[in-house]
């Protein structure tokens, strides 16, 4: 299904255009407002309208899932975590929860393949509802998923975002939650850009020097273990990624194939769009890149996509956190183009 | 008066010590926020309590001038321009004005040295109420003005730092309207850092080459003329600076010395606050850096204050835009900082 989807449309080159013409008309000297009218520009196209309106509807959704290679020693923390952080997400405890709730967004949580029966923690039924199957494979060893579940992820992510857009929502974030999970993310970055382990591995949440030689070697062991595997993106989850990526990357796919737009965030939704961007050239248009993660795969992955972030402060802990901090900066470019006064209107001379 | 000022008092240590611990008892792993978490104690330590707590009175204050050297050529636009945008101000139609807006930031325009009569512009009375004189002085070949006006100008800035801080602002914005104002900007930096006249000129608000070198040409003559003086403030401001830029140096030093702290903005603020350090070190404690102007003379002036941009939009038109952007920025960090779940109140497993 993936594999011969009809290319993504373009966003719209009228509406950027007129809307060029418009920030050329405000009482500030040409191009002086930077890469905010970048944004405005973007905002324009993705929205299909000039000047673009402020997003009003803005979604995040965070996949949860656990991973199998977090009982190697990949991550600093334990797999009961994310299944915690489910949790906390919930009721409103997590980074990503007060920044939403800061800037006026929606959160919705998927446990995707979260490992955990919730026994003593309180989670509503409907954010596992869906759970496509409990942790992913050991990738050193063993596949992460099925073929089977990696479409059934990718098509649940799809239907999220199918949800989302007909209830109107006008800007996506996709979030990600699993202990473990920048190494399947990794492993992916490495086998599409052909980049060694020791090149695409990080620090994910601020691992030891041992821990990360571990990881290391179970990205290295899993490419090898994968080198006869195509490049398709979801035979490449079902071997290399889990659930939740899988998940994001129909998710993401669906809503830009959707017309609507999306802020990326850290490493594992920049991995998530760079193998939409494959299966679906254009895709990334309708993105912009929220922060700069000190993961290494991200970077790899930004190069591929063509996107600059926005933000850098060395923020580490996912959730969507970076696309979240950098969503008024969007509103706020959209803001001033249609509230500044113009050059006519406010009687300013010209240069 | 500048000269024999007390030092600053520093920002509470105890409450960065505090919010630190805070800091580290949130659902995130250790130092995950990377800059926020910087942002957070930073707030704490100027606000003196931890945790600190969202910013309530944002006070941006535009401090408009015209220079004389802008005859020379060394600018994009008129002179006209600047009391055409002291109106636009008011009237909300600015940049400024419009994230002002966004951000809940009160917005005042002190017209300190407009070479206008804002013949058939409206402008409340109360703007040009203290005007200290109509322009500044070719700082090629004479003072910008004298060195009473230049004291008369800082005790102007100071006193409405005193104005706004008694009747309750809790973070200051200083920002800047005037045309030609990047020239004495870069003379000052050249004087304070000994870079010659082409390290230190940019491109303003967007110059041609000749007017470049012009640019160059009438700062490396103002050096030449002014090669005997010190580098204390005052006398550099009246020698090299304008009222200005004199007003903006004593709102910032009155800020500091009243432990009330400021969100620098581009090459004007940046340059008024070296000048304070010089005259009062450790008031750069005060202050955050907004964003990254395009300016080479900001980059010298952050580096003499030690201070890091937090954005990098290439954003070139001042007015206090960059700092305004940052806002919600740091009051996301202090957001995090109070409502995130703790480890033990959320049950979350530690590292």
């Amino acid at each position: 299904m993936v594999e011969d989807e009809a290319p993504v449309a373009e966003p719209s080159v009228p509406d950027r255009r007129a809307t060029q013409a418009i920030l050329d008309s405000l009482t500030k000297p040409l191009g002086s407002l930077g890469r905010l009218e970048e944004l405005a520009l973007w905002s324009a196209g993705v929205q299909g309208q000039a000047p673009p309106q402020e997003f009003g509807a803005v979604h995040l959704v965070v996949f949860a899932g656990d991973h199998g290679i977090a009982s190697r020693g990949t991550s600093a923390y334990p797999s009961e975590v994310t299944a915690q952080m489910v949790a906390n997400l919930g009721a409103g405890g997590a980074a990503a929860s007060v920044l939403a709730d800061a800037h006026g967004v929606h959160v919705q949580v998927v446990d995707v393949s979260v490992d955990s029966d919730y026994a003593e923690l309180a989670v509503p039924a409907t954010v596992f509802a869906n759970r496509i199957r409990r942790g992913s494979g050991c990738i050193d060893v063993e596949d992460a998923m099925s073929l089977a579940q990696a479409q059934e992820a990718w098509d649940l992510g799809a239907g999220i975002a199918d949800d989302l857009i007909d209830s109107g929502a006008d800007l996506l974030i996709p979030g990600d939650m699993g202990i473990g999970n920048t190494t399947p993310a990794a492993a992916l970055v490495a086998r599409l850009t052909n980049e060694p382990a020791n090149v695409v591995c990080g620090r994910g949440t601020g691992i030891s020097d041992a821990n990360w030689m571990t990881k290391v070697t179970v990205v290295r062991n899993a490419l090898w273990r994968t080198r006869e595997l195509s490049s398709s993106p979801v035979p490449l989850l079902a071997a290399l990624g889990g659930p939740d990526i899988a998940a994001m990357s129909g998710f993401l796919s669906q809503g830009a194939r959707r017309r609507t737009p999306a802020i990326l965030d850290g490493v594992i939704s920049c991995v998530a769009g760079m193998l939409v961007e494959r299966a679906s050239p254009g895709a990334a248009q309708w993105w912009v890149a929220g922060h700069r993660s000190p993961e290494p795969a991200q970077r790899l992955a930004l190069d591929e996509l063509s996107l600059e972030p926005i933000l850098d402060m060395h923020m580490r802990l996912g959730e969507g956190t970076g696309a979240l901090l950098v969503l008024p900066v969007v509103q706020s470019a959209i803001a001033l183009t249609n509230r500044m006064a113009t050059f006519e209107s406010a009687g300013v001379s010209r240069a």
